[in-house]
C-alpha cells in the first residue's frame, strides 16, 4: 500500500468458499480519484451510484467498499439503495459523508445483497483497516480467480519517490474495448483528480481495454485510482514531465494487472499477444488483434499446440479493419508462416515448440498504414467449459 | 434432383476418410443461376474465380464442381489456375464452356490442390453423372460434417409444380452476417437470372445469415442455386404473385440447410433459437441476437442446462444494438425470466426441462421499437474444445 491509506478484507459468508468477500480501502483523510466503469449497457447498481456522485468520472474519495459473491445487479432500485447503505455505512465509520466512498459488487447476476452479512462484514472490515492487510483485502474481491493479481510500481516524481499499487479481479466476462473487472489503483502522489482521471483513461486504453477472455463484458467493470497526496511532491499538472511520469507508471499497474487478468482466464493455459501493425489507423489495428484474439478456433488452434495460421487469416479477413491478404504478413514468434498471400514454408518442430511454451506471440502486418496496436488473450480449453457450463445459477 | 438436372460424388483420395471429395452438379441444358460469396477479405482462389465468370453474381451456367478436403484458398495465382482448369475440364466433358462452370472448393487453408486427383475424380464423376446419384454428390463436399445435410421443398407456380433441392455442407467456421459454407440449390423453375439472384440474397438473408456455431466467418462459403425451367411454368418475373412463391420456397430451404448446419455445429448437443423483437430497427434485432448466440458464456450456460439468464441480458448488453434494461423483457422457453430491470421468479424445475431438451428457445423484447430478428445457434460444449485443439494442420 503506498503511503496514506489502509485497507481490509473480512469474512462475512456471503461468498459460499469461506473466504474474504468484504474489502474497505480508505484514504487516512480525501483522495483525488478517478473511476472508469462498463460499457455494458445492463449495468449493476454500485455502477450507478458510482456514476451518481462522480458524474465526471473524478472527484475527492475517501474510501472504497466492495463485496464479492454477489454483483447487485439487474436488482432495480431496492438495488440502488443496498448500495448507498454500503457507501453510507462505510463513510460513518470512517467520518466521512456517502458522496465520498465508491462501492463496487461483483458475483452473481439478479439477486439482492444479503444486507445484513453487509452490514455486519463492513463494521468488521472498518475495524481491520490497517497496512498490513492488502492481501485479505484483495481476497474480498476475488470470485473465480484462481490467484491474487496485484502490481506495485515505484518512480520518482518531482523529486520524490512516488508509490503506485494495484489490485484486480477477473477472470471470466472479460472483453475487450471497456473498463475490464474490478481494480483498484492506490497512490501517495499528488495530483488533481481531473489529471488523474486523463491518465486512468489512457492507462485502461492500453491495458484493460486490450485484453479478451472470452469476448463477454462484464455488467460491474470497474477501475478506481485513489491518490493520497502523502509522498509530498507538488502537485502534478496536465503536459507536465512529472504527468508523464506518473501517467507511464499507472499504465504499467494497469498493464501488469490486465495481464495477470489474461493469466488467470477460466480455463487458460497460455498467454498469447496478437499484435497487428501496418494497419490503416490504430483502431483497425486494434479490431484486427480483437477478431484474432476473440477467435475460438485460434484460440484451440494455440491450445491444441497447432501452428493453424490459416484461422489466424481468416480471422484477420472477416474484421471490420482494412485487410489486403496480398499486402499481409503474418508470423507466429520468430517464424514467417504467410506472406502476400501466400504460405511460407516454416520449420514445423521449432514453431511447435513455441506454440508448447506458456507465452504465444502472434504478430501480423496488413501492410496498410502505421497504424498498431496488440490484443492479449488466452487459449481456450475443455476447462473453460467445464467452468461455465457445470456452474449452476 | 429436381428435373433438368444430374449430379455425381465420387471417391478421388483427397480426403484421407476414403469418402466422396469430387462432385458434380450439372443442368441438361443452360441454366439461369444465382450465387453468394463470403465477405470474408481473405477469400478463396474459387471464390475469386466465381466473381470473375459472374461479376454482377448471376448468369447463364451449365454445371457446378466442388472439391472437398483442400480449400485453395491462399495459394496465390497457381491456386486460381486450379480453379479455372476445374472449370475448364468440366466444361470440356459437358460440351460447355469454362465461363458457365461454378467451382467451390472446402478443407484445409493454405495447401495447392492435388490436381492429379482432381483431374481423375472430375473425369469420373462427368461420366457418372445421373439422377439417382444425389447422396454421393452430397457426400462428396462434406468435410467435418457428421450428417449429410439437404432440404427439398416443392410448391405450384404458374399452373406448375414446381421443385427445389438443396444440400450444404458446414458445421465450424460458421458466422452470422454471412453468406455461409457451401450449399447448392436447383430448381426446375424457369425464371431469370438477375430474378433469381434477388430472390437468393432475400434468402440468404433469413437463412445462412441468422446462423453462428463459432462467430468465424470461412473464407469459402458459396452458395448457388441453379434454375434448369425443365417445369414447363412461364418464366417467373419479379414483382409478381409467381415470384413470390418461389421466393418463398427458396427462403425456405435455405432456412431448412441453415438449420441443419446449426444441428451438425462442432460439438453442438442443442438447437437454440434466440429471437429478439422490440429494437429499434430489425438491424438493431439482429446485432442483438447475435450477440447472445455469440456469446461462450451462454452457450456453456446452455450446455450445462442452467438458467443462467443473467449472461443473456449481459449479452444484449454488450451489444451495439441499443438496449435498455428498464424496458427489457427476457423469456427462456415459456417462461418469463426478466422484466424491466428486474429478475421475475420462474418455476425452476420446469425451466430445467425446457433446457435439458434438444432446442432451447429465448426470446428477449426491447421494448423500443417494431425490429425483429432471430438467430440460430448451438451449444459450445468441451467436443468443440477436442474437435478444434486437437485437429492439426
Amino acid at each position: 500500500l503506498p503511503a496514506g491509506f489502509t485497507a481490509a478484507g473480512v469474512k462475512a459468508a456471503i461468498k459460499t468458499n469461506g473466504l474474504e468477500d468484504v474489502t474497505i480501502v480508505a484514504g487516512d483523510a480525501d483522495c483525488a480519484a478517478a473511476v472508469v466503469t462498463t460499457r455494458n449497457q445492463v449495468f449493476g447498481e454500485p455502477v450507478r451510484y458510482v456514476r451518481q456522485i462522480l458524474p465526471k468520472g473524478h472527484g475527492t474519495v475517501r474510501a472504497m467498499v466492495v463485496n464479492s459473491g454477489c454483483s447487485n445487479v439487474a436488482t432495480g432500485k431496492g438495488g440502488f439503495t443496498d448500495a448507498r447503505e454500503m457507501a453510507a455505512r462505510t463513510a460513518k465509520l470512517l467520518g466521512s459523508s456517502p458522496a465520498k466512498v465508491l462501492v463496487a459488487s461483483t458475483g452473481i447476476i439478479g439477486h439482492r445483497l444479503p444486507m445484513e452479512k453487509i452490514r455486519r462484514g463492513i463494521d468488521a472490515a472498518a475495524k481491520a483497516l490497517s497496512r498490513d492487510n492488502d492481501m485479505a483485502a484483495l481476497r474480498g474481491i476475488m470470485t473465480t480467480d484462481t490467484r491474487e493479481k496485484y502490481a506495485v510500481v515505484q518512480t520518482r516524481i518531482g523529486g520524490r519517490q512516488v508509490t503506485l499499487g494495484g489490485m484486480v479481479k477477473g477472470s471470466g466476462m472479460i472483453a475487450p474495448s471497456m473498463a475490464t473487472m474490478i481494480g483498484v489503483v492506490t497512490t501517495d502522489a499528488a495530483i488533481g483528480s481531473a489529471a488523474l482521471h486523463k491518465a486512468l483513461l489512457a492507462a485502461v486504453g492500453v491495458s484493460f481495454n486490450a485484453i479478451t477472455v472470452d469476448s463477454d463484458t462484464s455488467t460491474s467493470d470497474t477501475v478506481a485510482v485513489l491518490a493520497s497526496g502523502a509522498a509530498g511532491n507538488a502537485p502534478i499538472k496536465p503536459g507536465t514531465r512529472e504527468y508523464a511520469a506518473l501517467a507511464a507508471a499507472l499504465a504499467e499497474v494497469c498493464s501488469a494487472l490486465a495481464r495477470a487478468v489474461v493469466i488467470d482466464g477460466e480455463g487458460a493455459t497460455k498467454l498469447i499477444t496478437v499484435s497487428v501493425r501496418g494497419a490503416r489507423s490504430d483502431a483497425e489495428a486494434r479490431v484486427a488483434a480483437g477478431s484474432v484474439a476473440n477467435s475460438p478456433l485460434f484460440k484451440c488452434a494455440v491450445h491444441g499446440g497447432d501452428p493453424n495460421w490459416g484461422r489466424i487469416v481468416c480471422a484477420l479477413g472477416k474484421s471490420a479493419a482494412k485487410v489486403d491478404p496480398a499486402r499481409l504478413r503474418v508470423k507466429i514468434g520468430s517464424h514467417a508462416v504467410f506472406s502476400r498471400g501466400m504460405p511460407v514454408a516454416f520449420d514445423v518442430k521449432a514453431l511447435e515448440k513455441h506454440l508448447a511454451a506458456k507465452e504465444v506471440l502472434v504478430e501480423a502486418d496488413l501492410g496498410l498504414g502505421k497504424g498498431a496496436s496488440a490484443v492479449l488473450t488466452c487459449d481456450l480449453s475443455r476447462e473453460y467449459i467445464a467452468i461455465n457450463a457445470d456452474y449452476h445459477t
